[in-house]
This record gives structure tokens, C-alpha cells and sequence, in this order.
């Protein structure tokens, strides 16, 4: 068997076709104008509600490259900014996704920044305020950034503990927005276009995701997101039963609770 | 004496001969569904009732090799991606098994994914979603999987802790299956061909394990997996006492409590 | 797409154009005592009200360069003082930013000092009494400040926990500054000043920040800074609804909290 | 004075003398039939109570090298598995203790293996199942184990916290075996052959023994081992008061309280 | 401009003035004492009371170079005995400030020495008692200390914590001296002599300084030290306002609290 | 000014002179007996009762280098057995303490054994029952220790906590001896030798230290121990005042309370 493995530097991941998305309010305009004026964006909600759509979709826009970093624990600035690594017995500098991007003068994308160690946060100071800059302090030297760039950082505000919250002095230096599911005829035009599903089952899978979500906070910390309706109408399209469909892509991604499951298959069996 | 050492690339593990596998539901439709779609799996259920026995008939059934990590508190995500080595005075690149799998188009299985540490979780993110990329921060590139890539991971959902629990940013990206013990015929069945032992012991074997999953809750943490069932059954077929073995194979590997020791050496005395 | 990138060394981080600031008491005058006698300098204030922009004043006033450090959790002395890196096989000293400040004679501020781990402060003990002196240990020398080096720290009262507060022994060398948010007057100049915003608007604004400010510790962490303010303006100037604008650049940096985000835009709604 | 340093490879650690070991149950024909099978062995049973006597006398019987590990806090995975070194400019890669005993077909043996860090308790799972395979992630292989391989564990159950337990996962995958002190016949012969004292004595010392078992749980932690009924004999032949012994070699190894130390003596005091 | 940048070996710091130092007992007669019999010697108080100038007054007397280590959370015994770096592609040792001051034969100060990591506290066992010895680990060696060669060390009692205490195995190696901040006259004459004050501005400040020093306890940790009354006149001597100089040198540098400030500050008011 | 500064392998640490010693019980005995029968030695008690000069005399008895170890928090394995260093472009091994011990088949003492940290607990399993072997796990070898050698450790059991307390499995292998300060004559006579004070003086020190030793529980966490004995007759014979040496070299090295002090300067004037 044959693959092409198509391997690609971080600033080279430019969005080409136009992703799918429909506003639901000025975020645009507020990106825009934030972008224009230099100044960072902060994108609050939950999983799978598509703020990394919105991302893809103002990269596509404003043509810019989307370089994206997944935020965990033991993400520490040298990850960001880059680091020395010996190669052939000579020593080579090697970018990280963040100078990359200030180099490239892409969109560079914290993803879940509140997950990162605290001198992560601090790196990106300097860069979202007035100067501009990012220190690379192993090389010593100061990157300004070109107009082009742009950073944006989100996190889930419904998942923050005191331990992990944005401190007053990195949150106040961002333009911020909130998403939250699309509406029901939205929605259900998004899961139509991802899966190729007919439409009385995307209706059927919306209204499905309105009772999960009616369970939040209570037995389920989170209802089934967009994403979920997408993977369950692939399964069905699939040939997969809707109701082990349902099972599978969205109660079982949703809790381990055998109860709250049973109740979930339930929702879904009476639907479908 | 000589032993003929078998030294193998992890990307060479093919499963060649069939693995013995009744299922249980529609886990194989929902996995080869899943697949076709680039789906990432999630497979729940408790130790020893075949979890990684289904993981090994789907690569057969895909002709797909089969890369396992077990996963631990330490585990990185260098462990998984690879790391720059410096081998007789040249600095080397050595593949993790997660980019091996990648670039192999094989299955890559994270075992109790849930023991790694925060930043694991954070690398398969998107591999796990549309992009299908891995990044490679070390080396700066991303690694796009072809689409005879799967990754799957696993967990225990009976031993979770709040600590230990996957994020729901993190599980919403999966499609999950639900394990649990083979029913009693299946059983008797799987113990006979793993181990050789006749019938009628195969099913006081299954019999007695039945009566140890009641325990479970009364003092016991898990009743007695099938594993443990062949274990037994390979102890008689050596000629080795069946309480004895049941001891030794079952009750020992289930708990070190005096008291559920002697209960439970006590259903074995009274079956067999 | 052609990027300009300016790479500079830290200690070429000199301050050409006057930075905008009023003074609100004496700060200029205790300021420049303080560095006539070499006594290191403490600020201290909330996020956002003119301590960083304070700094670049007396840099440009003294002519000196200014190199700023934002401390954080990971923040080792050796990021201060410098390290032995490896480059092209050959092994070479690279100062931190603290030693080149030393050298360079320019004023080096640590920026929210707490964070930094407690090696850091304590590397700053013996430049901040009667030796100025920087011991670097890695090299096994002391390196004596010039007369034109200037220590500044800053810290913000509001947030200090037990854990992290500046030791007494550190503290007490310091000569105290503190800084809060500027008069209502002063504060809508700098708006108009930094955004480009008219007087109506500006005024406004300064309003609508003193009725957040009122609702600090009724359910807000902070009240709109000055940079927030700016923020809010920038976007109203790029075309951007007041509403909106107060919305995505104050409330939601502000708070996550749903009931204060509408207490919030019902005040800006009422304003504007 | 000249010494004599004899210094052995790991896997050339044979047992050629027969060491004494009389079996107290079936011990010896379950982990002879569990090795046949290529089951992994789990010993357990509180400190000298002749666990590893039992490992080195099953090492001589069947003839295999026993390489033994303590375990600890610190222990990882590098440290069974192997490491890159550098030597003389070369970078070598050195066989951990586990790797060499699967190369050379010998016993592993990993004393307390609850003490050790969670990734190397993961680095058996390979071995301790079906596939007998050992991963060695740095050199990207697997290495597969020869029918002559065996490995073996031990714990004493006494001691186990919550925090250092064995997992379900991994106690599941051995064949358990119970160990305790031998009776008393057996421990008086034990002692006269291991410290050349003469009966009288060896049965005052399995009489004292008996005496602090008794106090296990009423101040003391364990009773007088076996191990420890040997030191004592040693001190007492080597010319030692045996009150003296008694409480150099045993009461003081057991024990700190004041208390129990003179409770102790007493005791021995009325024996001897 | 030109900076005249002096360079020093830490050994190389005499103190080559006397340091004006009037004695309030007969620490110098015992500091003597303990030095002629090869004693270490252990100096208490709290900061700013003198502790250093005495160090550098009896440095001074006995003609010996001061080495001063100010004792960190992250304080290794590496950092105080030495390393290999590797510099030019050859590996060269780097003594550190305590293998410095045993060869020098001169004085090493370790100050707020319960702050260092407990391995430092160990590494001055062997120096600090009869085998004054420098066990140098990674060289494999000891260095005999010369008889000229003097360990002292200093913490603040007033605010050791449980954790951070000097073991008794570690403070009973030591001759102990106190000290406190001088009395009044003795301290109105150090504050002339170090700002250049006149007497009667020096009077009120000691007069000053014995108000918020009752207010230890009652709201503020500390009063204020004779290092803040020099500050405070400096800033007078610059040209500062007595009420403003206060503020920013004294009250501001003790305590953060908005009441304890203007307590503070109403009793400067009612003194200039 | 000419420092003669002597630098020896810690093997060569040869006690020349006979330590003055006047055994309290069998010690002497018991020791010889477990090293004729290589069964390592366990000392207990205070700090400053004499362990280490007990220690001395052994080495100087049995005629071999005394190679000793202060145990601390962060002491790894690799401190006690060894590690690679790079030097000069050549990787060598070096020793570590407890391997030079072994192979000089000197006595090896780690003082304060629980202070370190676990895995150098288990590293001396292996040399402290019959196989009296240390494993170095680096370079894959197994050091067999010649009869000669000897391994010792101690702690002070009234200080351990159940975090610090000494397994079991650990103690068990080791002979104890306990130690507790001299009789009153034998102090004095001690006190005498080590500064050269005269009798009376010597004989109204044991009797200060009986005072505070009868404080110990009730206020003091120890009472004067006999190095602080020999430390205030030091400072007396220097020419210092009896109550001021007190305090210098007992009250201040076992206190910081101030009321404990003042009646433990009570006790001294009351006395001298």
C-alpha cells in the first residue's frame, strides 16, 4: 500500500477554501476591527461549539496562515518561543510555533491557554500589549512583530478553577468574545454539510442535542455539541442503526454514568 | 542453550493469524464505520474482558499494524512523537510509536489513556479531529495522516477519579464502544481454546467467576476477568490442583484481604 | 507579502519619542532622588493603570535604555543572570537580561516580581543595598553595577496571597512608589490621546469605568483599567457599536460570570 | 591487605549451590507450572520471611541467571529498560537490568515493586501477558521474550497504602503466591544452618520470636523475622551475651519506643 | 557615556576601609574566640539590623576576603561547591563561593541560610565541626580547611516557620550570637554618617522609627529598620519632602495595608 | 599569606591517632561481632552523643578508612555509587562514596540515613544482607565487597516523623546500637581533654547541661549536648565570660525563644 505523507512547517498551514461559517452576531466586525488596531483576541465557550471554525474561517478571511497550539499542564515557553538543538554535531536554533508566527506574520492560536504553565502567559505579554515584541530571551534578542500578526488565546470559561483561571493582568490586555451552540437551523445546516446526512435526520439530531443539553448540570457537565451531531450522522450515513449511532458518537463521548446513559439512550430511542 | 531473539520495529506488528473474537453487538460495524470516516475510537471497559483482544481482530481484520502504548503517569508526549537522540556523535531523530503509527498508516492504541500526563492528551488533539496532524513540535512540522490511520485509546471508566478523568475537550473528539465480560457461553468457550482445558471445568471456572463479580462492591474492586479464568485453567492443564490454582490465579491477583481470601477460596472449595 | 522584522538586542530597547504622562504627585521627584542615591525603586499598583507606561517615561526622561522582565512561576535566577550555551560547538556566556541591564548601565524592570521563584529575588539582593554588586556564579564573578543602573520592581497589592509576598528582607530595600488609576480629567486625555476617540466619547467611557471601579469586590476582581478603557475606544473608532465594543474590550475581559456581564451591558447600554 | 573484588555481569548471576529451601505448600509445582505457560509470578509476604530465598532456590532449579531489582520511589523506566550513555565520545546504549534478563533468558526479579514509579510498573505489561514482548521505546523496538524468560514480583501486603498500590491492570496479569514464616520446626533448623548455633539456643530464639509476632499490631509494626533470629544467632556464636544479641540484633532492628524496648528485653531477659 | 565596569573574583573582595561598626556587647571578643579555635559561628536577627555591616567590619579586622551567599529555596550544594561546565569544548571545574573562601582561607557568610535546600545544609556538617573538611563530591576529594578559613551563617528568628528550620544536628554545631537594632543614640550617629542628614532630621527619625517598631505585632511584621531610616534620609537629603520621604522609604517599603499606611503616615505628619 | 591546603581521596581517610573512647556497654563487642559475621551496623541517638567519634574509633581499631556520608533530602543513588562525567572530552566514571568504600573495603557511615532519599535506601539492600553485593546499575556490573568492608548508618530516633522513619524491610537487615550522652564523670573528663578548661570549670558545665537536659520536652526540643559543652569551654578558655560562652555556645545554638533563653541564662549565672 501506498501513502503520500504530506508534511508541512506550521506557517505553511494556510486555510485555501472558504470553511463554512454563518455569523451570529458582530464577532466579525469586532475581529476585524481588534485585528486592524493590533490587538489580541480572547474567544470564550464551550467544546465543540466553533470557535476553532471561527479561527479557521478569519484566517481564510484575512489570508494568514493558522498556526495552532494546543494548551496542556507542562506547555512551557521554550515550547512557544523555540529552542537550541544539536543536529549533526552543529547547534541550530529551532523557531517554536509562536516566533514562527510572528516571523510568518500569521494568526497564532493558544488553544485552552488557562491549561498552560504560568511563564507561557507571561511570554505572551509583551506581545499583547502596546509593544508588540516577543523576547526570546535564549537568544537574547526582541522580535517585533509585523502588523499582519495576530494573536488569539480561548479557553472554556465553564471548566475554570480557581487554580486555572486567566490572571487580571494577562485577561485585561485582550479583546474578548463569546460563542455558544449555533442555533437549531444552523445547526442543523452545519451537520447537513459535514456528514451529507438528509435533513429530517439533522433536524431529528438537533433536536436530540436541545434535550442532552436541557441535562446540563444535571448528572451531565456538558450537552452533546455540533461536533457530537456531526460524528453521530456519519456513523448513521455509515449504516450504523441511529440509535447505537447515537450510543456511540454522543451519550458514551458524553459520561460514564450508567444511569445518565441509559436515560440518554432512552431520549434517543423515542426519537428515532 | 540458545534462544532465538525476536527483534521487531513496532510498525512491523502485524497480527497474521485470525484472533478468536465473538462480538458481543454492533462494535465492529461502529468501529469500521468510524474508521471509513477518520473517526478517532474510544473503547471503555474493565481490565481483562478483551478490550485489547477486539483492538488486535480489528488490525487483523484492517490488515493494519498494531502499535500499543501503555500508557503511565510519566508518559510525555515526546514519548509518543519521538525526541532527537545523539548516536556515535550524530544527533538522530527516533520516530515516537504515535508518529511511527502515522507514517505506517496503522492503528496506534493508547492503553489506559487517562494514566498520561496532560500534554499526551493535548498531542493526539488533532490527530483527532478534522486536520488529522500530528504536530512534531521538536522537529517543526506537521504530519498529516493518510486515511488508513486510526488512533484509539482506552480507559477504565470503573476506576476514574476526579484527577484522573479525560476532559470533555478531549472525549467529545471520539467515538466510544462499551466492554464488558463475555456472557457465559462466549466465556466457556474462550477459556477452552486459550488454555485447552476440558468443558466441564471451563464452565465451573465461568461459574465461579460469576459468583466473584457479585462480590464486586462487597469488598472486592473488580470481580475475576476472563484473563484471569485462563490463567486458572492453564494452572489445572498443568496439573496443578484446581482450588489451588483458583487460588493462586484468581483470588491472590484479586485481593490481599484475609477475609475475602478465605470467602473466596471457599466458593472454589465448594465448586470443584 | 513583505514583512519588515526588527530584531534588537535588549539593552538597544531605548525609548526615542517622549511617552505621555502627567504625573499625580511627587512619584518624578521621590524617582530621581532614589536613582541619584542608587536606591532601587518598588512600584506598586493594579493592572492597567500607568506603572509600565511610568517606567518608559523615566527611561526616556534619564535616557536610558529599558529592559523589562515579566516575571513568572519558572522565572530562575539563570534567566536573569545568563547561561552557558552551546552554539556551533563551541560553548559561549550569554548575559540574561538583569546582567546586560548591569552592563549596559540601563534600568532593568522585573514586572509582577512575586511570581518569580524565590531565587530570583534573592539574586537581586546585593545589587539592591550599598554593594550593587551582581554575583554570577556560573562564571564565579561579581560584576559591580555602574552609578547609571537603575533596579525597578513591581508588584500589585490587591493580589498578594501569603505564598507569594515579597520577603521583608527584600522589600525593605526598596524605596515604595504607588500607583493607581489617574483622575477622571486626566484619565478621558489619555483616551482621546491613545485611540484617536472624541471628548463626548472619551468621556463616556471615563464614566462607564468609574461604574465598574464602584463594583470592585461586589462580584468584579477589578474594575476597567485605563487600558481597557483605550481598548473600548479603539474598537468604537474602528466602527464597532459602543455597546459592543464596551462589551467585547471591557465586561467579558473583566468577568466569565453571566450575572455581572449583563449588570455590566445594562450599564454601558444605558450610557451609550 | 589485599582484596579480592569480584565483579559480575547482571545475567551472570547463577545460583550454583543449592540454597535451602524446604516448600511449605504447593508453592514450587504452581510456579513451575505457571513458568511452563509463560505466566508471570506475583510474590507476597512481609520482610524475611524467605522470599527471595525462595527466588534464588527456584533460579537454581531451573538453572536460569536471577537478576533482582529493588524497587523504589525513584525507579523508572529508563533504569529496567536501558540507556543511551555517552563513553569516549561514543554514545553506547546499556541494557537495563530487565532487558538483560529477557536477552538471556533469566529470572527478573523486582522486589517491592509497588515502591517504584508508575511507568515502570507499565513497562511489564508487555511482558506480563500474551505478547511477551518488552518495548524499548529509545531504540524503537520490541524486543520478544524467549520461553526460558520469566518474571517475577513480589509486595508485602502488610504495607500497602492507597497510594502505593498495585493497579487491577497490572496485578491481574500474575499468578499470586502467599508467603509467611516457616513453622517453628523448620525455623529452629533454618537458624542452626545459617548461623552454625546449636539447638538449644535456636529453639529459645523461635520461642522469643513467637513472643514479638504476638505484639505485631500492639505497638509493633512486624515481629522478629526470620532473617533477624539468624542475626541474632550470629552475634551469640560470635561470643555476644544473648540478652545482648537479642536486643542488638532484634528488639532495636524492630522498633524505636522506649516502651517496647524494655518490654522486649524482658522477654528475652526470662528466656535466656 | 562610558560605564567603568569592575569585574572582581568573589575571593578577591576585601573590605578594604573600616567598616564604621560600634559594638553593643561583646560579639567581637567571642566572634575572635570562636574563630581562634576554628568554631563556625551563627548570627540571628532581623533584617537590617546590622548582621551584614558586622560581617564586614570583623572581614575587615581579621583581613580576610567576605564571600557572601544569600540563601535561596533553590540553593544546591553544587551552587555552593562547584561544577563541571563545559567551556570551549574542554571541561573545566568551576569552584563554587564556599570551595572559593576554603581555599582563599577566608570568610564565607551564608545568608538566611533556612531558605537554602536542605542538601546545603549538609554539605557544611563536615566543615562545621572538628573534621573541617570540604567533601568535594563530584571531583571525589576532600579539602582540608586552612586555619584562616571561617564559616558563618544568619537568619531571622522572628520568622522561621516549622518547614524552614535549622536542624538541631545542624544549629549545635554553632556559637551563637544575637542581634538587634542599636540603641537610639548609636543609631541617630550610623543614619548621620551614612545620608549626610543633620542631627536633628536623624533624632526625629530614630524618634520615627521607635513608633512603628512598637506597632510589631499590632499589624505590621516588622518596624522599621535601620537600613529604611538611611533611605528615608537620603531621599530628605535629595531634596524629598520628610513626610513623602517617609512614605515612600519607610511606611510603604513595611507594609502594603491602606489603614496601617496612614497610621503610619499621620505619625510622620505629626513628627516633621 | 601561605595556606597549606591538603586535598585526599575520602579512601584515604585514614584515622592515624586513637580516638579517645570509653565504651558505655558491649558496643565495642557487638560491633566486632557483626562485622567478623559482615552484618552492617545501625547506630541510634542524639545529635552530638558521640556516634561519630564511636565511629572514629572503630575505623581506628579495625585499621580501615572511614569514608562518611551526611545524608540530606535530595541524596541520590547516583551520590553514593557513582556517575559518568565528561572531562577533557572523555567520559569517565566516577566512584561515588559507597563504591570507594567497597572497593578500599573501608567503612562506609551514612549519617542520618533517613534524611536521604528513598532510592538510596534501596541501593544498600543488596550490600546489607548475604549478598552483600552493590549493584552499579550505569555501567551494568555487580560489585561483590570483600570481607573487609563494612556499611554503618545512623539516625536519631527522636526526631524521625512517619514520613522519615526507616521501612522495615530496611532495618531488618541491620545490627542497631543505641546511643545516649556520657555519665556525668566521663563528660567531664571528655569536656576537659577536647578544650583543656580546667576541672571545676568542666565539672559546673556538666552540671549546666544536666539543667537543660532536664528541660528537654518543656520548652527544648534537645538539652546541651557534649559537643556544646566542649564548645562553651572553648570559648571560656579563650578568655570570654562563663555566662556569655553559655550563651553563645548552648542557650543561642539550641533556642530561638526568648524566654527559654533568659531562664537558661538564669541557670548559667546561677551557676558560674
Amino acid at each position: 500500500m501506498q501513502h503520500e505523507l504530506r508534511v508541512l512547517k506550521p506557517e505553511e498551514y494556510f486555510i485555501e477554501d472558504e470553511p463554512y461559517y454563518a455569523p451570529v452576531g458582530d464577532e466579525i466586525a469586532v475581529f476585524e476591527a481588534a485585528y486592524r488596531h493590533g490587538l489580541p483576541i480572547l474567544l470564550k465557550g464551550p467544546t465543540g461549539c466553533g470557535k476553532t471554525r471561527f479561527m479557521e474561517h478569519m484566517a481564510w478571511r484575512l489570508k494568514r496562515p493558522l498556526i495552532t497550539v494546543s494548551c496542556h499542564d507542562d506547555l512551557t515557553s521554550s515550547d512557544l518561543v523555540g529552542r537550541f538543538l544539536v543536529r549533526g554535531g552543529e547547534t541550530v536554533w529551532v523557531d517554536g510555533p509562536l516566533a514562527r508566527a510572528v516571523r510568518a506574520g500569521g494568526i497564532c492560536y493558544l488553544d485552552e491557554v488557562v491549561e498552560a504553565r504560568k511563564d507561557t502567559t507571561v511570554v505572551i505579554h509583551p506581545l499583547a500589549d502596546d509593544r508588540r515584541v516577543l523576547p526570546m530571551e535564549k537568544v537574547g534578542e526582541l522580535l517585533e512583530a509585523p502588523s499582519e500578526f495576530c494573536l488569539a488565546i480561548s479557553y472554556n470559561p465553564g471548566y475554570q478553577s480557581v487554580l486555572k483561571d486567566l490572571k487580571q493582568s494577562t485577561r485585561q490586555r485582550f479583546v474578548a468574545l463569546e460563542f455558544d451552540y449555533p442555533g437549531a437551523v444552523l445547526e442543523q445546516t452545519i451537520i447537513e454539510k459535514e456528514s451529507g446526512i438528509d435533513a429530517a435526520r439533522a433536524r431529528q439530531l438537533v433536536k436530540f442535542a436541545h434535550m442532552t443539553r436541557n441535562l446540563k448540570g444535571q448528572g451531565l457537565d456538558e450537552g452533546a455539541s455540533t461536533r457530537l451531531l456531526v460524528h453521530a450522522a456519519k456513523l448513521i450515513v455509515g449504516g450504523v442503526d441511529p440509535v447505537v449511532s447515537c450510543r456511540s458518537a454522543i451519550a458514551q463521548a458524553l459520561t460514564d454514568d450508567p444511569d445518565m446513559l441509559s436515560a440518554i439512550n432512552e431520549l434517543s430511542a423515542s426519537l428515532f
